[in-house]
């Protein structure tokens, strides 16, 4: 579903893209109950970039699916990272309360930015 | 009574969680008056990560027990770095004004990040 | 169109001028629909700095061109390089959203900043 | 005026007290009108810290007396560096506009933070 | 019309001293129309201070002068080095849009901090 | 599915209630997309409240629901009218953007208050 | 190029829409250099509610027109008014700043509300 | 335990008093977990008014007792009018979010005002 | 200076305008030195607008004029009512802290709205 | 101490007056301890206005000065209307939290606005 495109100033100039998804939702995989988040990508191409609407629907695809937050943001960084093969790449997410707690979690293809 | 869980990317990639709770509470042990703050819970786990739900438990617990900050903060990193061994942990609370004076406190596994 | 000033503390002292225009509007070059945003240019002059007024003039020109962001960001930087050749400079855009989704993009002349 | 109390993690952790006292008032030494402030305390205890009610009556002692920002936040960092001989100690006064303009002092006992 | 003060603690310990007047309004040369903005300066005192109320005065000034923003933020840090050599100053400066443009220009005597 | 509880002080004085779900999420009826807000209910009842987990559960039904914006608030002041016959109720929804545009609509049982 | 659709409870009960569309630019007549603002429609239906998607690019058709606010915030009026034939309606436009001064405006087909 | 004082200005000139109490805690009765909410009282004395110690230590009464929103919001304007005869009060409660949902009432000795 | 253009909708509809000019400066009369505020025109003209430029550089007059906030927005009021004939004219000015104290006055050519 | 300066337009029209001391002063008379507030006072002049010098002065006279919220408010209200003969005049105080709980106190000489 994911798609890429060429990102054309590739051999000449590094460039950091931002991609904020803030109507993110799934559900919780103990109470099948929704979780609702914002959910940020950031990445440095190297030589593809993501098609934002294959984007949008690929995120859109876990509306209905139970999983956990940390898991979330590890196969969305797996999937975008197979597909477009960045420099490095994080996934964010910020959760909305349950129980009174708030939850975020990040992780990242690197640790050195 | 707090639970973990494991960390099915442990091997692979690390995350970085941070979990917030607004509506901490507790009592001042000089007056018996409760004292009200924002906890937040922030740390890198190597093989298990902390049950959210236990965790909301474990933090009620102290609704009604007479604790300073600078105790509070050092007994919650105890409790759960017993539990889950993480990579490095970090608590901090922010204290609502008592006599006009709001206080926060910090403490962390490490002085490295 | 653009036009270059001298900057007379040139030999003397470095100056870090940041310039926003927040009402950037352009066209999607898939649908033909307006994009606005936020652009921000920050740079260090070396012995020029940019007319502010055909500065405006200049990016008014995009409003009706359809330009990805990804190249957007490098147009605007490669033809403000071109004029005043400063010693580096930073092109950032905020986008608004689109889909649901916000996108924010940079590229700079130089990793060291 | 002022006490101490012992830190009862102190040979085992670190931790980090920020203290605020949005209600600081004393007089300017020029025109004996009032000066408004808010006064943070930032500091990482050896083996005492300070206790917060001495301290709100210390901090209170100001409200008469004529005195310079600049002196105030050194004078104050030196009363408690004598009474709880910290690891490290900020003083930071952020007074409120006289004239239209608004000073902030920053005084510190180390430059390594 | 400025005027310097002794720094009491000069050979005891630094402090950072940040004073703000962002009430500040001088003329564009090109045009004549007022310009506004938000003033900023931070420095390190050697031996001296800044007398605010001189300083006040000084910025007063330039109600009526015309000046380009990248000559006026360098001309105030010469002025005010010349009066109380500083160990490091800066001063900046956040002026309001004018069409629909807004500009941040901030100069220094040092690279290093 | 949505049940009632009677209010004990129904016959003594009156009490307003306004209930805020700003996790809202149903279906577009045209393109089958998600759409977002954030949706109030008061009211003020007359011998019986709505109880409020029940409320969740209803409103969560709405996820896999294609409707209008229009139709949706008056469906749910219809549903909650027939359970609990209150003195007045308004539904308020307020959804994001779509194509820049973002709508707020709300209905009421009556237009005296 | 405006569509209307039926209000399905038009004849049981009132509903009140707002549609807020933050990002219109039109052209100034003088000058010829876009204005931007937000322009904000408020309306009871009678019969029909106005098409959104319609809506949209209706008001994207004023992107290349020179028009005064005061007249521009008229015709919308003038043309929903002529499609829908509301109860009433309120259009209002908020405008970014031209030489420091702000403008909104304000039009009503009815002043008692 | 709630304290009443004379009211000096009671025959001369009308006086409106509003506290607010945003550290209220008490417990749902449904499951024994901690509730938290901003509690506002308001009301215009008649010849007594609320002593604010005994009232601090009446709310903190709460901090254990398992009650509804709708029922506590009704107790505590019956304990406080039954001590000072306002002429009239107010009473309004806004509690955090449970299951997504946040629920605010209120409650008031008229409905004139 | 001021200057008049022709209300095209006088006779069909009225309209509501609003004008902010938030970088006002005029003298204080007593000390000559610069009072800074944020001054706003509400009106409803009958068959005449206020022409923007001429009022921008009708306000820019007072740069250099030593006048009373109380004054000011009555003379104000004066010369535009002379000018427009407006249905009804506001002039509400919101003058920075002066030692300490802010100041906001509000004048209109009627009581009814 | 307190002036009274002569309202010029006072025949021809009506003017409202909003002053504000965010930086209020006094002791709370129980204790002894400071309590700070925000104090503003509205009035609409009959003849004469308060000089606000003047003002500023009076209001530093409470700074060591023992008395509970209610009559303060009021014997501002009487020591301002005494000196003024105002149409009418609020006066407003919001003082900050002193065990948790804030309190803001209102007096009017009338009831009618």
């Amino acid at each position: 579903m994911l798609e890429a495109m060429p990102y054309e100033y590739g051999t000449k100039r590094r460039v950091d893209i931002e991609i904020q998804q803030p109507e993110f939702t799934s559900l919780c995989p103990m109470t099948g109950l929704p979780d609702f988040g914002c959910l940020t990508i950031r990445y440095r191409p190297d030589k593809k970039i993501v098609e934002l609407k294959s984007l949008k629907y690929y995120l859109l695809q876990y509306r209905n699916v139970g999983i956990f937050y940390e898991h979330l943001v590890n196969k969305i960084l797996d999937d975008l990272s197979q597909k477009i093969s960045p420099l490095w790449m994080d996934v964010y997410g910020e959760f909305t309360a349950r129980g009174g707690i708030t939850t975020t979690v990040r992780t990242s293809s690197s640790d050195d930015h």
